[in-house]
């Protein structure tokens, strides 16, 4: 269904003009029963015959996966990190690759003290996707706006970096 | 709590005019072990003592289903989907049917183009409920409102068909 | 990184006044195997190598509970509720104690009648933390806020309280 878009819903976003804006990135690495040192995330739900260290076959669907992700300012894993994503990810398509997300970030920086909530469909395989910023606390209070995700890195099935450019079009 | 309602929540509503309304409905059918060609959702989580293919023994107490559900306009299964459902539904009491919802339209047609974010308590046995629209993308670009939804069909512990109207009271 | 603080995201929030306030209390009593008579949430997802009856390991890392808590104008438990606190908790880091929460309070009482939703990061050893309210309905129809949570009670891994510090700055 999306797969012929380059860029998912970008309709209208481009009328307003944000009152604030960050670009921030995150890292997920998952654990694969191997990478327990490392892994930010975990799979801990599985449709019926799949398991909790490989992600299940139908595309992942009914795998969801519970993290706590460093965000960075650059695309550097490695980078001091800025605060964490924290929340989920549900695969929840059978033919192709989707995901339906519900998360935070924790910002504690120099720059931003306060978290900013999301919800949104995220049709991966979509170069940009736009999911919903839907509220916020400290120097995000009470802000909403748009996310537009892209996948800046994806090494199998392991990690994968998101960019999230954040625009508020709400601001207190 | 509710039983004796006909409607949850209704109160205020009528105070305003919705800026813009859609009136849509989403099939559920669930994966019970035998119709994994058909299925649209899948239980993925469950309490102690339960499985993956059954509902939960009390009031589905526990469950966690995950789902990509065809979005039509009417109430027609084999209506040409508009959209896709997309999300999880929560069975929460242990001793009626209610459920929470997050979950999201993905809509791609030639009307609308753009995701609407849901978010709310669904006490099953009641006519109609009330959630929130947290969000929107695309041509629900910041749109807030409330979705009234009502069980238009049952069949059993497979199908279910919900009848949501969308009434938007933000609109950018 | 929460350590150090009594309150998280606290700025801004004192800049507005608040259109409508409420301070409500819920109850949560987790299900481990013994206590099914009272227990109001259960463990309903957990990572590899854990089980539904006993919080995981690593800060509980992986959990997910679902609820339908009690909610009451007053700290003890056994008060006449107002309304059930449903939705689910997510334990989301590996190295310390936090939260993500997605839930709903269903109010009926003859003050309230009407729904909240809630959204946010809850780092569960900081005094207060706040989250986002995304929305409502009936009496609460479209409004949004900011909910300051803080544990008021916490008996083991079976028991513990929030009070909920509601301030609500869209008011329709």
């Amino acid at each position: 269904m999306f797969l012929a878009l380059s860029s998912a819903f970008p309709r209208n976003k481009n009328k307003y003009k944000p009152c604030k804006h960050l670009v921030l990135f995150f890292h997920d690495i998952l654990y694969n029963g191997k990478n327990a040192a490392n892994a930010t995330s975990a799979i801990v739900a599985a449709p019926q015959g799949a398991n909790l260290t490989i992600l299940a076959p139908q595309f992942h669907f009914g795998n969801i996966a519970v993290f706590d992700d460093p965000i960075t300012l650059d695309n550097n894993l490695h980078s001091k990190p800025v605060g964490r994503a924290q929340g989920m990810y549900i695969y929840d398509t059978k033919n192709t690759f989707t995901s339906w997300l519900g998360f935070s970030f924790a910002l504690n920086s120099t720059d931003y003290q306060g978290s900013i909530n999301f919800i949104g469909v995220d049709p991966i395989l979509i170069k940009t996707r736009d999911i919903s910023v839907v509220g916020g606390t400290g120097d995000f209070f009470m802000h909403r706006g748009i996310a537009t995700i892209n996948t800046d890195a994806f090494e199998g099935e392991v990690y994968f970096r998101l960019k999230v450019d954040i625009k508020f079009y709400e601001c207190w």
